[in-house]
């Protein structure tokens, strides 16, 4: 059987949504906090709130507009704006600067898919895995060390001084990031993979020239449908489950 | 007793002889391909110019001067230029292009001095442990997957358009790599500390604000004499002689 990945090398990972799981991990420390300062409120829809704050902000930076480069900065900035409406009044009341701050810092703090640590472990045995994410170097590192994410390295579109998009839309300066990465694994591009849950990251990757593997997670990619490989149809090169359905794969290669 | 690297949440290190044995290792790959086409030669001597000519050219490279931003590039320039001098006609006889490209990349497979693996386990338990190395992203990948040094991240020279400087005259392009990786991971120079088995490498760290870090290694900064640290008199932070006994010593901060 021919490899659906022949000559791959590397694979750069979306992180949020991809390999941790945002909504859960968000929802659950707001929930703390609000315990902590007995509120109660839909903590669910205020974690995707403010994931959406994120969306909008690296779209239009990605599009040339103005912003932060750091999602550290924006994702504060984002919190402050929740917080001065008045739905979420009594918290705002309850919130100091720095318990701000550090609500912030749940970013840092995601937890993998239950086969993120695993998958990682035995992907990183086959090829160079590595972040391609728009979170800042920081966090992806502090997450790494939360999450128990073994990275070869970190490539944040930070690095690159650009966003990657959020629509199949792509701007140049979008292709910074990807084209970025891949020059810095001295490779070509069509010998890394972008592994995402985000049918447009994988489309902009391809755009480029990279192969695609998409996996399916939880809330993420909604109304896209399903999405298919080459093989049935679909646009991307893979489909997998798991990482360590990944890593099987890959072992076979 | 009060530490001695207070509030440092992060290492950053050079590798190569800091981390990894260039000099043993490039010899022993030489010893290997010079006894596989029957040559006899003073291998020592080869790797100690095939060095020499990167230290110069990072050298002018971080001074202004043009040249690769690409460690592997250079170095196979370098290769390709020794084995055009008489001494090494034998061996230039016997080497193919291909054959000089894998030369070229025993630099991607350098081994560790025997504490640094041990000792940056422990120290990843204690902070962020990064590379600050002029090597490419690519050889320093390869480099951690070869000689298991679990990096949070790698942090390349290449990423900033620069080189750190050999000298201590340091070019204002030199303050790029350092502050550029402090700046990465969201810290100040002084919550970051320099590791290094060469002062001048420290004492451009320490120009712009950074802790400090020496270990000696058999082999680095001939005619430096004994560095020692403030409280000895000296102008660095902290003297080790290994990275485990720099654990240990970062597990009582």
């Amino acid at each position: 059987m021919s490899s659906p990945l022949p000559g791959v090398q590397a694979l750069l990972f979306d992180v949020f949504g991809t390999v941790v799981d945002w909504h859960g991990s968000v929802t659950k420390e707001l929930e703390r906090v609000g315990k902590q300062h007995g509120i109660e409120g839909d903590w669910k829809e205020f974690a995707t709130t403010w994931r959406r704050g994120y969306l909008e902000n690296t779209r239009r930076i990605a599009q040339g507009g103005k912003g932060p480069s750091s999602v550290d900065i924006m994702h504060r900035e984002i919190l402050e704006d929740i917080l001065t409406s008045e739905k979420w009044k009594a918290l705002s009341d309850k919130l100091t600067s720095q318990a701000r701050d550090e609500l912030n810092l749940v970013w840092h703090r995601l937890d993998g898919w239950p086969d993120s640590t695993p998958g990682l472990y035995n992907l990183k045995k086959e090829v160079i895995i590595a972040t391609l994410s728009n979170g800042n170097v920081r966090l992806l590192v502090d997450m790494a060390k939360h999450a128990d994410l073994p990275w070869d390295t970190i490539f944040s579109a930070e690095l690159f001084g650009s966003f990657k998009p959020h629509s199949i839309n792509i701007a140049r300066s979008d292709l910074k990031v990807y084209l970025g990465a891949v020059k810095h694994l001295s490779l070509d591009p069509q010998n890394c993979a972008m592994v995402a849950a985000h049918v447009y990251d994988l489309r902009a990757a391809a755009g480029v020239g990279m192969r695609t593997v998409y996996i399916p997670r939880q809330g993420e990619d909604a109304g896209v449908g399903e999405v298919k490989s080459k093989g049935e149809g679909g646009d991307v090169d893979v489909v997998v489950q798991s990482f360590e359905e990944l890593a099987k794969l890959l072992a076979g290669n």
